[in-house]
């Protein structure tokens, strides 16, 4: 099997940068870091062990891939509209595009944009931020859940569930709209709640009000998961992930981060459309819309 | 007649400050401002007028105020708490108080606590603001609006909207629901959102999410006050409300200036009370209940 890792960041770059180093055939497609990973390779500080790639299967434009088995997408979801310009090359018939990503609705939009494609969902848990160029931290967790979306190949999918297993990636697989609702449940509270009140998973959790109301916009995910026939969420999901989120270290979600350092925010992908989804199934997310539009606003007038 | 002033501030001393000034008999009550007041009077630079009343009959101390026939209280509600004991002496069985203050519910609770009291209500349209010891700046606007909560003696309202008129105020009277309500339409959203997001008025409608979060804000006070059977309020009202603002120099309310300046904000009657009694009547203020979290929030993480 060759591998593509589309996006090398903090997300794609650990997990491809995973299967190369248990020698797997993994092209790397790099941009702004191309030059540094050419000479310095891709250093990856982890938790699990540390690792150096040198030398990288490095390409500076996806024009210059070759065609791949399986594409492991680690793009911002605020890119995917570059998608099927980046797949054309490194995509074809047989090839499995798999997005690991934030979010629900990026594999609906891309099957739209390229009816053929083999698509698989990816959720991630994992903490870990790029720190420099070709370098890599993981401070913590490092699963991912892959659900197939319109896979025709399943065997294909066995294989890349097995070889990021044999790369030291605890690897899960679930049904596509479990996957991405479940994630979702943690994602549209936390995300847009610490970039709205500039604080921190634990703040947020500390003050009574607030803890409630992270309950409540929790069960408003789960309403509207239900809503679009997803079964096995209910409350006691909602409570897990608080209890969970109690023990973290206090955790500056993805979009907190991108918003601290001046880049765009995945509102999008993480608000929109599932509000939007929800909406066309009759469930209104009342409090995740309004939530929306503090984010909306917040984008355009920072 | 004889009057008093509790809360002589931006608005109790305003408009305390033009009975006076058309010479009606009015005792202030001041704390803080006591000695400057008592030697260089009050002074209201007005867009209606300047004026400087001197000498003031002031008051240090609640204790030592006559009984009167008309209150004007013209605290924050924050303050409330302190009414019966400010109110022990000045006000017997035939004073009317009149609180002069944002919110939902103050007439409930003192009422409660001072069975035979007898209550108005009035809604201030007014930018004012306190600028220095005795000195109030009176920016635009100015109108009260009075409205009966438990006055048996309805010649003393008349007297007090006569002698308020004749004082250059320009004054209304309204049902007591449909007062207290109406300011709500504008207050809950504008109030809480302006601290929430740290901008004003007319960023807020500038921005068009929150321009519509504001719009359905507005329509969920109203959706409260018909659940308590206030009639007279619909879509076109907060349609009028924004249209208004739009029209209004960028302005912070209230209690974005208590915010930045440190201030306790009026959380509970401005947001809790209103959203409780709404609740009681089978009304559920989705979206100012969660901007009442973020307030709760942030009052408790400045």
């Amino acid at each position: 099997m060759r591998y593509a890792v589309i996006g090398a960041g903090a997300v794609g770059g650990y997990f491809g940068g995973r299967l190369a180093n248990a020698g797997r055939d993994v092209c790397f497609l790099l941009h702004s870091d191309y030059d540094y990973v050419c000479s310095h390779g891709l250093r990856v500080d982890s938790c699990r062990g540390d690792f150096l790639l040198n030398p990288v299967q490095a390409y500076r434009d996806a024009a210059g891939l070759p065609q791949c088995d399986v594409v492991l997408v680690g793009l911002k979801t605020v890119n995917n509209h570059l998608l099927p310009g980046l797949l054309r090359k490194v995509a074809g018939p047989e090839t499995l595009v798999v997005l690991i990503q934030n979010g629900i609705g990026m594999e609906d939009d891309l099957q739209k944009a390229m009816p053929g494609l083999q698509i698989a969902a990816a959720t991630a848990f994992i903490c870990s931020s790029k720190i420099g160029p070709g370098h890599i931290c993981h401070m913590d967790y490092g699963s991912l859940t892959i659900a197939n979306y319109s896979c025709r190949d399943t065997a294909k999918l066995d294989t890349l569930v097995g070889d990021l297993k044999d790369s030291g990636v605890e690897t899960y697989t679930a049904d596509y709209l479990l996957a991405r609702w479940r994630k979702a449940v943690w994602n549209m509270p936390f995300n847009g709640m610490t970039v709205a009140l500039n604080t921190s998973t634990a703040q947020l959790l500390a003050n009574p009000a607030t803890r409630q109301l992270i309950k409540e916009q929790m069960m408003e995910v789960i309403g509207a998961a239900n809503a679009c026939g997803v079964m096995g969420l209910d409350e006691s999901f909602a409570d897990k992930q608080i209890a969970t989120t109690d023990k973290m270290t206090p955790y500056k979600p993805s979009m907190k981060l991108d918003y601290d350092n001046g880049r765009p925010m995945e509102i999008d992908y993480l608000y929109s459309h599932p509000i939007a989804i929800a909406a066309a199934a009759g469930f209104e997310m009342t409090r995740l819309k309004m939530l929306e539009a503090q984010l909306r606003f917040l984008s355009n007038n920072k």
